[in-house]
């Protein structure tokens, strides 16, 4: 295979935000919108506040914002905040063939980019769109077999994404965009060892700031290989024991990968989702309060009980590895958000009984997005509810409204109702926007 | 294997400068001056150029120092272009069981943090060894089979012996070391396929900045994992094939890396480096001029046809690759530094005459750093010379009175002989000065 790295290129720097069919606008405004309520509620996290106690004595002059702070830092800073803030409650969005995390490394570099240049919100949206189609398609390219090794994915893929949207703000033409994605593939990296620790949200950071960095080194005229992608020593032989560039190569234009993208509605591992869904369903339905409950069966995949079958968690962050937690919270709540995964509510007496009533059986015959839910009442009825796909997923995505209201979830602790109300409808708007930077100014506290 | 990155943050944490040999402290110095004439004389190539135009627009606090220019910048950025500039030459030091060049990561890194904190010579030289040691030794686990794969192994193990050597500096405890190391790790990167571009000497620069990130973010509690080395998602899993974890851990302050580093003698590949150490005997010895010259005839490894065959290079970077080329500067100016590779020296017609009567042959049973020079005069006296180990080989080193000579070369076009002396002497009282800061403001023109 020839030329895969050029192809590419070409296509990144010629394509036309006219050309872009609505479905992918749309959906590119819904990535954006998903991504920026994930990283104004992911703001005031711990992990953010070490990274800035450490890097903010190197920044440089004050270009861009840290979404949801008042910090204000260079765009290489800035786009490594966002990026750490976006994932760091693992909320933001699934690219499912790949399970890349795709608007973190690409939205944070862009964005802090935008607030220093005046771009335009429609450059802005085709940017995001080009940059995620180049880290989606690379990471087709090589997974599954580059996730087996060990890599984490919207790491190695995202510095790609990353470079391409930035290069392409940046007016590169295809030689320096060659070379912007070869000095982003040369600093791809991150081990999925790192997960459970702060460096599982470093990774996007990082991948959205060493790409921003990468074009601009590009457009100074800093060389690289022209074949980073597809060279015997580059990435997809070095890091893959794998690979099909067709998938990089074919329906560029035609197909768009962010159309693929998907939205968590729970703040917490994909697989709970069918059993929370199920038991909000139900809820609602039935006008379930909890106390009227006497057990509650779940048929689910395998993989449920073997990753969250954590039975008696002590602390929020375990609830979130709790099958049983999340069927409580569910029910008592209607919702599983932040709020619903922090120390109070595992400590919560009623959503302990609740918990303690549930029984969960793995069936090797039930689909990862599916799941079967029986309630049995205290007066002997017993509620049904089976779960074809759950919502989020692909078959059943979340509807506009509900991504306003896991956005709200998110960001109004850190920007109130008012200020919440207005970042939602800039980024409907994204594309209109003379000046795109305003969403970044729009979303600090 | 358990524990491999506890073990060695462990040893780095607790390492003393007491407990060094004299001939590894007087080795450090041998490193550090090296590295220092690399970095000066390297930091007005294009490259330097390049990088500081895309880049400084971000840089932070004017820091420390950008050796051998005038510009100042935030202590991350200055490391990475010191890191870029010691190797973009590719004249700096090797391990040569590892091809690693151990002082570009690691230098670069203390250097700027020792301007930007008071820290004395005698810590900033055990963190030298320390960071050489701890990039060396993670190099041996897993060469050769990780060079093979197309890693660039200098960027890969650099960017541990950056976070190494600045973390100690800064006072981790072992738990934050580990970390360290961790953050370090999971941004490690760099491939083969850079050879020949201006990505190849930002490997080292990369690795000196990303691990000097590290350790601060270590230092303010940012989590990693504590088996970044050994763990099956880890380091050695992933980014290598084959892996022998008893290289990082056996005789941990008993044996020292940097007592095997070597020092290049000429501004080219190694392997022609015993037939321009043999040309210059015989030039010494005979005060040959090269117009009394009727042929020269080479026996060489076969590498050297293979990676140096070059016949008629055009400019100064092809005379790297040619040995006829080499063999008549050595014989005409009695050196191959920098100056005998522009390209003045491969037009000048007394060059171009030599390196026409140069015959090499490729012979199996030869060495690499084995050569067999017969020179034919045109009187038809024959002159032979038989050089067994070159010069610069861990057989024969560079003296270090053969180091200051090349410093000079390297040194006096960008600071002048009078600055040159004093950074020299600098250098060789390292870890006598109060200020290590000292060594880097005295780099300046």
């Amino acid at each position: 295979m020839t030329e895969v790295t050029r192809i590419l290129a070409q296509y990144l720097v010629e394509a036309r935000y006219a050309d872009l069919p609505e479905p992918v606008r749309h959906q590119a405004r819904r990535s954006l919108l998903n991504w920026m309520g994930c990283a104004v509620g992911g703001a005031q996290h711990p992990t953010l506040d070490h990274a800035l106690a450490a890097l903010k004595p190197f920044s440089g002059p004050e270009q861009a914002t840290v979404l949801g702070r008042r910090e204000r830092l260079d765009i290489l800073h800035a786009a490594l905040m966002n990026g750490i803030a976006s994932h760091v409650f693992d909320f933001d969005d699934t690219h499912l063939k790949t399970i890349i995390h795709p608007a973190g490394p690409v939205a944070s570099a862009i964005l802090a980019l935008a607030e220093q240049r005046r771009i335009g919100g429609e450059a802005l949206m085709l940017a995001l769109v080009l940059g995620v189609e180049a880290e989606c398609r690379i990471g087709n390219a090589v997974y599954p077999a580059h996730y087996d090794i060990g890599w984490h994915i919207t790491g190695t893929a995202g510095v790609f994404g990353a470079a391409a949207a930035a290069g392409r703000l940046l007016g590169l033409d295809a030689q320096r965009m060659g070379w912007a994605l070869g000095i982003a593939g040369t600093q791809s990296s991150g081990f999925r060892e790192m997960f459970g620790t702060m460096c599982k949200s470093f990774h996007p950071g990082r991948a959205a700031q060493n790409g921003l960095a990468a074009a601009h080194l590009a457009a100074e005229g800093f060389t690289s290989s022209n074949q980073v992608l597809e060279a015997p020593r580059g990435f997809a032989h070095v890091m893959s024991t794998a690979r099909d560039f067709s998938q990089i190569t074919e329906g560029l234009g035609e197909s768009f990968e962010i159309a693929l993208n998907t939205y968590k509605p729970f703040a917490c591992g994909i697989v709970i989702h069918p059993t929370i869904d199920g038991c909000i369903q139900l809820r609602n339905e039935h006008k379930l309060a909890g106390e009227e409950i006497r057990r509650i069966d779940l048929q689910v995949h395998p993989l449920v009980l073997e990753l969250t079958g954590k039975r008696t968690p002590q602390v929020g962050l375990e609830g979130k590895f709790s099958v049983f937690h999340s069927a409580a919270v569910a029910i008592i709540h209607g919702r599983a958000g932040e709020e619903e995964y922090g120390d109070a509510a595992v400590r919560d007496p009623r959503v302990i009984r609740l918990r303690d009533s549930v029984e969960a059986v793995a069936e090797p015959g039930v689909r990862e997005d599916e799941a079967y839910i029986s309630i049995t009442l205290a007066d002997g009825r017993v509620l049904d509810k089976h779960v074809a796909h759950a919502i989020g997923s692909l078959e059943r995505p979340m509807s506009d409204a509900q991504l306003e209201e896991k956005f709200r979830g998110l960001s109004e602790r850190v920007l109130g109702p008012e200020r919440t109300r207005r970042l939602i409808q800039l980024c409907w708007e994204a594309d209109r926007l003379k000046d795109a930077g305003e969403l970044a100014r729009a979303a600090v506290p």
